[in-house]
């Protein structure tokens, strides 16, 4: 497996062979020279030319005719990479002008055949402007998504109200995709724009995630919901008079925006600790994957509580463990009083035993290992 | 979220409205009877009307104009996976008479041009008869995968030399994909066929895996591989004399076609329990699907070693474990004296570790997650 002397390799035949027989050749001995190139080059990979040297002349003859039959393969896969990326460009063309309509009447930039002008009358009977379009469209949606639901605290809901818009798209260099978030002007952060961008290396079309990138949010003063400040009364008889005050990270949607990064020096890294930190990128990876691949495109069937039935089939974990509802948000969250050092580790846990519960196989390119469901 | 009053619900007015109703229907009136239906069928679900009702005269037009877009993007979404699937169905015509003559070349079935009839010099330089075909040709492209690798034994090595070709096809009633594993007669057992099938739950196009099914293997007496007798000398001054036999299971590849299974009574799961059938059961999932998308349509670059290059983004846990090289059999394999009490954890305990390092995206429908490669 080893590459290590690949750099080593004395090229120098193949540059003065090149020159001299690039004048005229046949197209048989440009095939050959090709084949000399390429032969050169998988040698300088050091790895198949082993095996093919064990073989004998007719096995390695066969093995040749193969390999002729395996880019035969490859060629037609190719295409067919391409021809699938295409269908999937021309529906996002189709889905566009639904996505933008879908927009103007959830932010009343559209008006619908119907509507009426009366102000509404509340439960106290007191008169009050009508809403603007529909009043927590984007909030109401994410909550009706059990993996989100769960990252939501009751906190972060007054900023969440001020969604206009999520939309994705695919980033070409390097590969992957990007989610963007749409603010109204509001009071808890300058940012109109908070984006999330997933860089794959694209292994023959089989996306291997490389990292995760999030917006940095400026939060105005004392409205970062992601930290808390913690008051903890002194020990009783301890000198100490004064609260104590201590800020904490604390669960928060908008960590979605400070993903989990691999530290520059690997030597930081023992076994453990890569395979939490595996876990946490793959559980940031599929909540990225559920907005794109069921929140998008669907948001008014999760938004009207549709979508929601598809959950049924939720995975092993829903038949015994009950515990979790749909707007289970941590109680800790709202004891700012308590200690919550363990917080960040109970929300690992809890992704990860969550993971499956709500990562479908997506549609396109990225998919996701599919979650099992209740025997039938 | 609850379902439980569905069985509950007077539907004696559809019943009474149908057929009355179906003689003489304008395109109108039908339309307003299915919109009346499925309005009906919305709400024995229980589930979005709540919303809609707490919602304003006006934003809940609103909400009806979204519905009807949302309903515009799922037909749209329906011809774009019908599109799809016919995709891949016409990419499959296409390979398949490749793979035709992979068989008949790895079989010996077709010469192909420059074979010679000559008999092969050993190196002992004596004679033998020349070898038929491509001499362990499965066997060697899936050692050179290092999930399958994982699981291959020593001792499966004879066995899998008979391999003879391996394909899949998809399934459609329940869903799902098959893969079978064609075998020459051999002194293992009597099977020529062995097959794992997956069941899927096709959840708007994105598939659960519900359970996987595997033939029955029937050894020849002695011959099994997925058991062993373990002798186990008497500890010294016991007053048993002979050695004690037991039969374990071991690794073994072979294990491939006894897949876990869910409990039929759910009360002898905990959530402990559940987590660990859920974490064997996806890399049950993850090996079908990497002899799926990778090992078959590329088993020549496995042979030759040339779709190892692939591995260079092996994941986090490459970089932290070096230990396990491709041909890493376990040690205790080959020890039939040792006791192995653990082994089935351990195998667990590693396919758990080496989640990632082969997972990636498979092509088509039944993708998976993508690993995490090395920070660049």
């Amino acid at each position: 497996m080893s590459n290590d002397n690949a750099d080593n390799v004395d090229v120098s035949d193949l540059r003065a062979a090149l020159p001299a027989a690039a004048a005229a050749l046949s197209a048989e001995d440009r095939a050959g020279l090709v084949n000399a190139l390429k032969n050169k080059l998988q040698s300088l990979a050091g790895q198949h030319n082993d095996i093919l040297e064990t073989l004998s002349p007719n096995v390695r003859k066969r093995v040749e005719v193969l390999r002729e039959t395996q880019s035969e393969h490859d060629e037609l896969e190719k295409k067919f990479f391409e021809e699938r990326a295409a269908l999937e460009a021309k529906y996002e063309k189709f889905y566009e002008p639904l996505y933008t309509k879908r927009y103007e009447i959830v932010n009343g930039v559209l008006k619908v055949e119907g509507e009426t002008n009366e102000a509404v009358i509340d439960g106290g009977g007191n008169k009050s402007a009508e809403e603007k379009g529909v009043p927590d469209f984007w909030l109401t949606a994410m909550k009706s998504n059990e993996m989100l639901a769960d990252k939501i605290s009751e906190r972060d809901e007054g900023a969440l109200k001020y969604l206009k818009d999520i939309k994705w798209g695919r980033i070409n260099d390097p590969k992957g995709f990007k989610l963007e978030f749409f603010f109204d002007s509001n009071p808890y952060f300058k940012n109109s724009v908070l984006a999330k961008t997933y860089h794959v290396v694209d292994d023959e079309n089989e996306p291997i995630l490389e990292k995760a990138i999030g917006t940095k949010i400026e939060w105005y003063p004392g409205k970062c919901l992601t930290q808390k400040v913690l008051k903890k009364k002194p020990k009783k008889g301890s000198k100490i008079v004064k609260p104590i005050t201590k800020t904490e990270n604390c669960n928060s949607f908008f960590n979605f925006f400070n993903p989990p990064q691999i530290p520059d020096d690997d030597d930081d890294i023992d076994d453990e600790l890569a395979e939490e930190l595996q876990d946490r990128m793959e559980h940031d990876y599929n909540i990225g994957s559920t907005i794109r691949d069921k929140l998008i495109p669907h948001a008014v069937s999760w938004f009207t509580g549709e979508a929601v039935q598809g959950n049924e089939y939720d995975g092993l974990e829903g038949d015994f463990d009950d515990s979790d509802d749909e707007d289970g948000d941590d109680e800790e969250d709202e004891d700012g009083d308590k200690e919550e050092d363990e917080e960040d580790e109970e929300e690992e846990g809890k992704g990860k035993k969550k993971r499956n519960g709500s990562a479908k196989a997506g549609r396109g390119q990225q998919g996701e290992l599919p979650p099992l469901c209740q025997q039938q």
